[in-house]
C-alpha cells in the first residue's frame, strides 16, 4: 500500500541543512519512496496524510536507555550514587517478575512513542518480554540482556544472550536487533569480555556497553589495571566489534583517539548524567575527532522521563555553558545527534534516521500551529529550543501508523497505566 | 462567589513538604479561603471544579523574562553574545512598535497561561502596552521600564516610568504592580542609579535590574570602579529599595553576603545563562546564605521558552553536575523556587506563592493521568522531573479561570498567533 503524507514542512536529516517547506512523503508498505517539493504527486493513495500546519522529521533514536525502569521513575531522587543504587534501586530492581519488566516496557514505548522516539536501544534483563513489547507495538529496537561477568549469573547471562539471539536478532521484519550486554568494565573482567567479543563476532552482533561513567569508575580500574576504562578495553580486543559506548563521561584525549579509530559509537545521556551528578562528557571533543555521538535518556530511574526533545535541548544548552561558547552544539547538530547520528551509532543507517528513499519509514509530525512555536524564522531552532513532547502528532515506524492524532493505534494506554501503577502499588506494599 | 475544587490532590508549599492526597480547595472571589482534607466540605459553590487525577499547586512564578521578545524566538541563535545583540536582536528590537509589543507580549501570555506560570516579572519597552495585555489577559505582573541610564533616553526613561506608576501600579485589584527598571550597572552610572533609589523610594515601588551576568561585566565594572558589580551597587545605595536582582551568574562570597544583608532577591535564569554560556550562578551557595532564589526564563530569544517546568528542571539537574553532587537542589526546593521563593523575591508574598487561605486565588491543576507521570512514588518529584507544560489543565489567577480543560477563557489564541506570524513577516520583509 501507498501512503502519502502532503502539505507538509520536512526536514530530512539528508546531510546538509536542508528543510522543505512544503512538501510531499511517499511510503510504500515499510519504506520511503519519495521526499520531494514542488507540484504534488499523482498517484493511487490507500492512504493521505494531511499535514498542514505540521513538520516531517526522523524518529528521534534513543541510543542508550533501561525501559522497564519507568517502574521505578521517581522511586529514589537526589541521593548519591551509590547509596541510591545500593538502598534503593537493587532492591527493588530484585522483586521485578517478567511481567512487571513486560509492563514497564510497555509503559517506557507508550512515553517513547508520544514523545516522538521510534527507535530505541536498551539494556535490561527478562529480555525476551522486552522483546515482546516491541514485537507487539510496533516500534523499532535493539535490544541487550546486562551481563554481569562475576558472579553465579555470568554462564546464564550467556546462554541466554544466545537464545535471545536465535529468537530475536532481526526478527519483526528487522525491527527487532540484537547486541550483547556486557554492563561495564568494572563488572565484567577482561577475560568475560574477550569471551562476550568472540560471540558478538560469531553471531554477527556487536555489543552494547557503559564506559567512563563515574570518576570513581575510571580511579577503580586505573588501580586495577594502571590504564582507563577506554585502554582497557582496546586492549581487551573488544572494539573489534560494533560497540555502543554509553555514557564516555570521563575521557582523556588519548582515550578519545582510541573510540575514534576503532569506530565506537557513543550514547551521550546529558540528563541522567547531570541528575546523578557523573560530571559532563566531552561531546564538542569527540564530534570534534569525527566520533558517532548520538543521545540517550538513560533509564527513567536517573532522568525521570524518556523525552528525545529535552535530551536534545539539555545537551546543547549543557555544552555551551561548559564551554563558554553559545555556538558550540547548534540546533541543527543537536537534531543530527537525536536522529541521524543516533542510527550511525547503533548501526543502523541502511534502516533509520533520515527521510531518504528507500529507508525504513520511521516518520514523526509535529504540530506547528502553536503559540510556543511561534513565530518561525528557523524551524529547527524552534523544534530543539522550544517544541515539547506534546506537539508530536502522529507517529509512523517501520511504515506503519503507531499514533495519529495523539491517539494510540497499537497499545492500549489506560491498560497499561493501570497494570504499571498495580506492580508500583505491589512493589511498595501500599 | 464560591469556587470548590474538589477531589484533588495538593501541594500546597506551605512550608514543609506536605502532600494532601485528596483534598478541597475553596475559592471565594479572588482569594482562597481554605485548603482541607478529610470531608467533603458542604456549602453553596457557584462554580465545582473535579480534581480527580489531578494535582492543584501554586501557580508558576516567572521571576525574569522580557515577554515581547516571543516576537525574536528562534530568530538569532548559537552566534556569540556580542555578535547576537549587536547585529540580530537590537536591530530587530529598533523595529518594534508599541502595536507589536502588544501582540508578543499576548504571545508570551498565551505560553505562560499554557505552561502553568501565573505571575511574571517583566522589563521591556512601550510597558504601557504590556500592561494592557496583562490588564486584559486577567494574569499577574510585575512590570519595568527598562531604562539605560546613558545618553539621550535617560529622562524620558524617569518621565514615563513615572506615568506608568501613576497609571498601573497597584491596579487591576492589584494584579498590576511596577518596579523601576534600570538596565544594569554598566548601562545605568551611579547618579543615575541614585536618582532611581530615590525615585523608587518616593513611590514606594522597588527595582528591577540586570547584575553579573557575564564575565565581561564583572573586568568592565572592575576596571572602572575598582570593585564589582554588587559592590559598586550596594555604595550607591541601591540596596536600600526592595531590589529583584537579574542573573548574578558571577558572584563572590562578598558579594553573596552583601544580596544577602540587603534582603535582594535573585531571580535566577539557568536555561538563559546556558544558551548565552554566560555561566553558572552559584545558587546553592545563595540558598544556603538564605538568599530569596526565583526562577526566571529571561527573553525567549536566549532560551527559547517561557516553560517553568522546563526551567526548574534545568535548574536541579544544573547544579546538581556543575557541584558534582546529587544531592543538591532536591524536587522540592526546585519547586519552591518555581512559587513560594518567587513570591518572595517579588515581594508578593502576601498575595501569591502558596496555596493557603488569605492570599489570592492563583492555583493550576495538573493531569496526573498520564504514562509520563506513572507510577507515582513521589509527586513532587513526578512534578519536577517527568511533568510537561502540556499537563498544565486549568489556570486560575486571582479567582478566575484564565484556562479550563486547555481552553483559555481570555484570549483569542489563534488571532494571537495570526498577528504574532504577521508581525514577524514585517521585520524580516518575508
Amino acid at each position: 500500500m501507498q501512503t502519502l503524507i502532503k502539505n507538509v514542512s520536512i526536514i530530512p536529516m539528508d546531510g546538509d541543512e536542508n528543510v522543505i517547506e512544503k512538501g510531499y512523503i511517499i511510503v510504500e508498505d515499510d519504506t520511503i519512496k519519495e521526499v520531494m517539493s514542488g507540484e504534488p504527486p499523482q498517484g493511487d493513495f490507500g492512504q493521505v496524510i494531511d499535514g498542514t500546519d505540521q513538520v516531517a522529521l526522523p524518529g528521534f533514536i534513543n541510543t542508550h536507555t533501561h525501559a522497564a525502569m519507568t517502574l521505578l521513575r521517581g522511586y529514589a531522587d537526589d541521593l548519591p550514587l551509590k547509596e541510591w543504587l545500593e538502598t534503593k534501586i537493587w532492591p527493588m530492581e530484585d522483586k521485578l517478575t517478567g511481567d512487571d519488566i513486560y509492563w514497564g516496557t510497555m509503559l517506557a514505548i507508550v512515553e517513547m512513542i508520544k514523545s516522538g522516539t521510534t527507535t530505541f536501544m536498551d539494556m535490561y534483563f527478562h529480555m525476551d518480554r522486552v522483546a515482546e513489547a516491541v514485537n507487539e507495538t510496533g516500534i523499532r529496537a535493539v535490544i541487550s540482556r546486562g551481563m554481569i561477568g562475576v558472579g553465579p549469573e555470568n554462564e546464564r547471562a550467556i546462554t541466554e544472550s544466545l537464545e535471545l539471539i536465535e529468537k530475536w536478532h532481526q526478527t519483526a521484519g528487522g525491527r527487532i536487533q540484537y547486541k550483547w550486554g556486557p554492563h561495564a568494565p568494572y563488572t565484567c573482567p577482561p577475560d568475560y569480555l574477550r569471551r562476550v567479543m568472540e560471540l558478538a563476532k560469531q553471531t554477527e552482533t556487536g555489543i552494547h556497553i557503559h564506559i567512563s561513567e563515574t570518576s570513581g569508575e575510571i580511579e577503580d580500574i586505573k588501580k586495577q589495571y594502571g590504564k582507563s576504562p577506554v585502554e582497557l578495553l582496546e586492549e581487551t580486543g573488544l572494539f573489534s566489534v560494533p560497540v555502543v559506548a554509553a555514557h564516555c563521561v570521563h575521557l582523556s584525549e588519548n582515550d578519545i583517539q582510541i573510540l575514534k579509530n576503532n569506530n565506537v559509537g557513543v550514547a551521550h545521556n546529558p540528563e541522567s548524567n547531570m541528575k546523578l551528578a557523573s560530571g559532563i562528557a566531552p561531546v564538542p571533543e569527540m564530534l570534534t575527532a569525527g566520533i558517532a555521538v548520538g543521545l540517550g535518556t538513560d533509564g527513567t530511574s536517573s532522568n525521570n522521563n524518556l523525552d528525545m526533545i529535552q535530551e536534545m535541548r539539555s545537551c546543547a544548552l549543557l555544552h555551551k555553558v561548559n564551554t563558554a561558547n553559545p555556538t558550540v552544539i547548534p540546533a541543527y547538530q543537536a537534531l543530527q545527534m537525536a536522529t541521524c547520528n543516533g542510527a550511525e551509532v547503533l548501526g543502523l543507517t541502511k534502516q533509520t534516521g533520515r527521510l531518504t528513499p528507500g529507508l525504513k519509514a520511521d516518520i514523526i509530525l509535529m504540530n506547528l500551529n502553536q503559540a510556543h512555536m511561534t513565530p518561525c524564522y528557523d524551524l529547527v531552532a524552534n523544534l530543539v529550543y522550544a517544541s515539547q513532547a506534546s506537539d508530536v502528532e502522529t507517529v509512523i515506524v517501520d511504515g506503519r501508523i503507531l499514533m495519529q492524532n495523539r491517539q494510540l493505534k497499537t497499545i492500549n494506554e489506560p491498560e497499561v497505566i493501570a497494570q504499571c501503577r498495580a506492580i508500583a502499588s505491589r512493589l511498595t506494599g501500599v
